[in-house]
């Protein structure tokens, strides 16, 4: 058996040998990346010729780390694939991101990508989303007035703290986690909250993933639209 | 016969009249906007009670001048009124805004108003919005991507530059100026463009303005739902 860490692992090195020769890559944030990003630094180290668009500080470290070429959209308007985790999974490869905080560079890179591969352990399997509380990325101008309307959708929001400060984004915005318990309809939702004043991006991923690598204590499955 | 400047001031004046004691309100930002702060702040010398929350640094400088008492959204969450000008005014009181580059906050207040008055002069009235190019506010990571997407529904956009540097907005956002030559249905527009990865936000107000007061060459007139 084998636990959470060793399955992280597990799906992100399986990830990172579906990366092909010449490929434009978006690298996702989080610990399951981390493995998905040094395995390809040794693909790299063995000739593997990739360029790839981090999508947080800490992933540009790792990259930088283990040797993986960066670039930027200056230089590439789109990326063949993008490689990132999730919160939450769902049946129809809906997804909630944002527990790191990193969600708008991630949808960034994931719209911007032919391909975009999540990569789990089990336990992110969800049958409907919403127990993780969603991040809604918003202004920090008026947040009040917008955690308001998100809570007249249903919604009960929290503004982040880190170390007993607000929590600021890469982008200089807030995040406001939402309970919204069980989420019925991903894209109505979606929808209704992006089209708020005040919301820069949610974490809900509707319609994007093109297939979804879980790992699990009997091994590596995968999900595909 | 007045020139331009005179009918801002008129309109700026009429509009601050309609404020009333022990209001909350939302003061925009411009040139004719600077006309009714003015008057607010003569108002508030002759004994009116009002305190208001600015859309820019230039406004809030203007108030701080004039004596108009600022608040902020973590005291109040509703605004009696909020005053504005416009760049664009359709005969439907859709509006384009956003040539100053304050949209975001403009639109913020806006909506956080019971009620929301437009001043312009006339040259601003027009038989369909589009001419004056849609400032649209994107994330600065991946502003190429949403450039092509913005282009991909119809419009060209420009990123907005000042004095030579790309313009950074109170928000930290960027600036995209968009031409669309003729916006026939704003509706549609806004939910397309504010649906994209990447918009914060747009310079089109749909279904937003109250009521329009209108500087003409022969006095003021108003337009109301």
């Amino acid at each position: 058996m084998q636990n959470v860490d060793e399955l992280k692992k597990l799906v992100g090195e399986e990830a990172a040998n579906l990366v092909k020769d010449g490929m434009k890559v978006g690298l996702g944030s989080g610990s399951t990346v981390y493995w998905m990003v040094k395995r390809l630094g040794e693909r790299v180290q063995d000739g593997l010729n990739i360029t790839a668009i981090p999508t947080s500080n800490t992933t540009a470290k790792w990259a930088v780390e283990f040797g993986v070429p960066l670039t930027d959209f200056s230089k590439v308007q789109q990326l063949d694939i993008a490689i990132d985790g999730a919160d939450e999974v769902d049946k129809n490869l809906q997804l909630i991101k944002g527990g790191g905080g990193a969600l708008l560079r991630e949808k960034v890179v994931a719209a911007a990508a032919k391909e975009f591969i999540v990569i789990v352990d089990e336990s992110k399997l969800v049958s409907h989303l919403g127990a993780f509380p969603l991040a809604v990325e918003v202004t920090p101008f008026g947040w009040e007035i917008t955690s308001v309307s998100i809570a007249d959708l249903g919604g009960t929001p929290t503004l982040r703290h880190k170390d007993g400060e607000v929590f600021v984004t890469d982008n200089g915005n807030y995040i406001l986690d939402c309970s919204f318990n069980q989420i019925l309809d991903p894209e109505a939702l979606q929808k209704d909250l992006k089209m708020l004043v005040g919301v820069v991006e949610t974490g809900l991923f509707v319609g994007m993933a093109d297939k979804v690598i879980v790992g699990k204590a009997d091994g590596v499955s995968s999900i595909t639209k």
